[in-house]
């Protein structure tokens, strides 16, 4: 990482490590903001190996608060403690580590209130099955996937960022660990490699200073980076280290990235195909990763068959490859924590059955997801006839479903601060929150017309809305009680209710039941 | 039923029940033809309850084969037996009756070939989970739902019968107990009614003669009749007779419908929603059905949640209200029986969600059910605002999907005899006979090229089918062993190969196995 881009960040003050430190409350470079990164940069030593001989940590003090927290060797006889505060005030720390060169370091730093636009501070769960930042402002996850972005060509991922920017996801699911590129591309490795034999004992601080590097790419754009921590995606031998190596590389992982504040970790994307792992390695994972990470980042695991069990405490939410949406209700009784539907299929035209959905359907999808109370995520594959790499790894973004899933977006954060409540019983699909907001979706249903069952004691405004075509189109007058309305003859139409008054004159009574058939 | 009637189905020969009876099998009114229906009409006591207080059958034989046929009293003192010969032959039968008018009559009538087109006897199951007629010509439902044909207006029921002829369907489900009808429907009952009191000791002959004009002119239509004989909707106490009354109306009914050659038997639709029966009572008709019904026509039974469990012996094919196709295969291996979506929803657009899918959706489904190797019914609704009768109860047809139904029925009757047949594995959606014929179907996928796994110890021919705009376009060229082929950019597209000559210069080597993800 360069300190520039620390500084762009604009949330950086570089500790210098150098005694004394810098103290001054008034000083820009001794100032931080709330969820900003502070980094202490101190030199030590570079013989044997650092990564593994050397411990090093600090403890951050706020008035009452202290919090202790691990720092990292980062190559060339550099050490490094990077901390994210989550409050304003004056805060103090000291470090300790086994070499004495690094040992008793102390100083201050002010923590300011958030002054770069964006900086809501990290993601956590909120109401039970949504989401938001950590200074309450709504977050509705509407990711994609691209798997490669971290570690792919300077270019691929300045596609790839583009398109990300251009379709408006906020969410982007990201491998750790290196998955094989094309032929023609010069990869880089996370750990020492000579041959075919890995040196699983130490670390290439490049690799990851890269990763870094994009991390905050995606941080500036608004982007949530969901760290794939482990994947069978391997031509390295990285899936079956063993236990030692895997749990070394990890909490070096969490020692370099959690300070950032758009990290999320999923343990593992399709960790049933790990097949060198068991579920006690999944759940240490989940454990280690939950104790080391001081921040308590959010935490999922994908899979490819059998779905984790996400009612463990260490799971926050639950990350799956499905499209059974119908099955949404059941996971959440069972789970009580936030969907998302990471992977239910992409986009594209390539042979494999998950990899050639129409723009239609995959918009179809993330409705779906949307009125059954959960969220999705965006994945797409084309064919290339000339290598390029596809989004899904990283790269340009050709499909049709961006736009319209920017549009659902806009338009969740337009109508809810909340997320979409999902009622126990409802003859068509539709979320929202009783008694003020209805969002209907009718799917392959296209009736002409529908009493829609409206509570009497508010007034309601209604508008129709087209998925595919992006139209929002108001409907005269207002609507309260039992309401028909005549529907377009077409499929994949929704609808919108929103409460713009009280119904005084009424009591408050329900609308009539549904027949149910 | 009018003697013109029988005379016009080109079979029958009625049996004037005065001796001695017509023998001479010259005489052009003593022949029947095989599957033909067979006529003897006797004049008997009018006094009493003739429906319950006499009884009546006839022994018909031929060669060594006996068969015993139950009569049925038709009102106005006159006496009926009705069979259909399976065999051609001199058959001679004898009557028996607790009515000494009845008892003794003998007969003879010479059953000859068919000869009336279309007639190639009563519908079988074939080949485990398909269907053929009797005389081996093959048999693929693809049906339709006009409950209230057999008792709605001439009029309503002239409009059905006409749009399932332009549809081609071949099968309809219909109700033999009635379904109230609009308020100006001056409503014909099976019983008489006096008040809202039932006598379910007594039958109303003009209601079933009515049926019977209707199942012959279904019959010269070359569609089956599949009987429902039990049914929730009610307005007049029918689904809960109780068993006597249940059971005096079952025979009644097979007694009278049997003889004709294109009767199904369901023994109910939605048995579950039909409150006053258990199990043990659907259990009991289906053993009366099997043992009163001579002809062993197809038995079935239509349910709404719980499917009947038919892996019992009586049932011969299962009548599913569903659409989760991805669940044939394991349905095929617990019921070992054909499977026929007899309702998966209808095309249309009123309010209720069972009734307002679009034409596309209807014809996915229908391919859907094909690739599945199972059979599909249609069904339409559309709302009007006239009290015009909706197609599903018997009235215009109105819908998209019939000409794309009509299609794949072309298309599967010119490609088969035996029916589709679904590999164990496959890893897109095809079906057909292995090393012979290949029909994909690739539902919402849309890969710009696949290559297809075909068996390199032949040449295929290839189509590419689109459903929808039902076309089929032939592609240049055989292939053999895996074939790559372009696809066109949109879902719901077919393909289909045809062997046409074998590959001898090859080993019987099978195509490279599938890398299934």
């Amino acid at each position: 990482m360069h300190r520039r881009d620390l500084l762009k960040l604009g949330a950086a003050a570089i500790a210098t490590g150098i005694r004394p430190a810098i103290t001054s409350t008034a000083a820009p470079s001794s100032s931080i903001e709330q969820w900003g990164l502070f980094e202490i940069t101190l030199p030590g030593p570079s013989t044997g190996n650092p990564f593994k001989d050397v411990n090093l940590t600090a403890r951050f003090t706020l008035e009452h608060r202290t919090i202790s927290i691990t720092g990292f060797y980062d190559g060339d006889g550099t050490y490094r403690i990077r901390f994210m505060p989550d409050a304003p005030g004056l805060w103090t720390y000291e470090t300790a580590s086994s070499a004495s060169q690094l040992a008793g370091r102390t100083g201050t730093f002010t923590c300011i209130p958030p002054t770069t636009p964006g900086n809501r501070g990290p993601v956590i769960t909120a109401h039970e099955f949504h989401f938001q930042y950590a200074n309450g402002t709504p977050y509705f996850p509407f990711g994609t996937t691209t798997y490669a972005y971290l570690f792919t060509s300077d270019e691929n991922a300045r596609n790839s960022l583009a398109g990300m920017r251009q379709a408006r996801f906020n969410k982007t699911r990201v491998c750790v660990l290196p998955k094989p590129l094309g032929p023609g591309e010069n990869q880089m490795l996370p750990f020492p490699r000579s041959g075919t034999t890995n040196d699983l004992t130490r670390f290439n601080p490049a690799y990851f200073q890269q990763i870094e590097k994009r991390l905050l790419d995606l941080q500036r754009s608004d982007i949530e980076a969901d760290l794939i921590l482990f994947h069978p995606y391997d031509a390295w031998g990285y899936k079956s280290m063993g236990q030692e190596a895997d749990d070394f590389y990890l909490r070096y992982v969490i020692a370099r990235f959690s300070a950032f504040r758009n990290v999320w970790w999923a343990i593992a994307n399709e960790y049933d195909l790990v097949k060198s792992k068991t579920m006690s390695d999944w759940d240490r994972f989940f454990r280690i990763t939950a104790a080391e990470d001081t921040y308590s980042h959010l935490r999922s695991i994908h899979h490819s068959g059998p779905i984790y069990d996400n009612s463990k405490p260490w799971v926050t939410h639950a990350s799956l490859q499905r499209y059974d949406f119908e099955n949404t209700a059941e996971r959440r009784l069972a789970w009580r924590k936030p969907i998302i539907y990471d992977e239910m299929q992409y986009e594209g035209d390539i042979e494999r059955r998950w990899g050639n959905l129409s723009a239609e359907e995959m918009t179809r999808r993330f409705w779906l997801a949307a009125v059954y109370g959960a969220y999705a995520s965006h994945g797409e594959v084309f064919i290339s006839e000339t290598g390029e790499a596809s989004w899904s790894d990283a790269g340009r973004l050709r499909g049709d479903s961006g736009p319209r899933i920017a549009f659902l977006r806009a338009l969740v954060e337009k109508i809810t601060t909340t997320g979409l409540k999902v009622p126990d019983v409802a003859y068509y699909l539709n979320a929202g929150m009783p008694g003020q907001l209805y969002l209907y979706y009718f799917d392959y249903h296209r009736p002409a017309r529908y009493d829609f069952p409206l509570p009497t004691t508010a007034n309601f405004s209604a508008a129709l809305i087209d998925p595919w075509n992006m139209t929002s189109t108001p409907l005269p007058g207002t609507f309260s009680g039992k309401s028909r309305i005549a529907l377009p003859n077409k499929p994949y139409q929704a609808i919108l209710f929103q409460k713009v008054s009280d119904n005084h004159g009424k009591h408050a009574e329900a609308a009539a039941p549904e027949v149910l058939d």
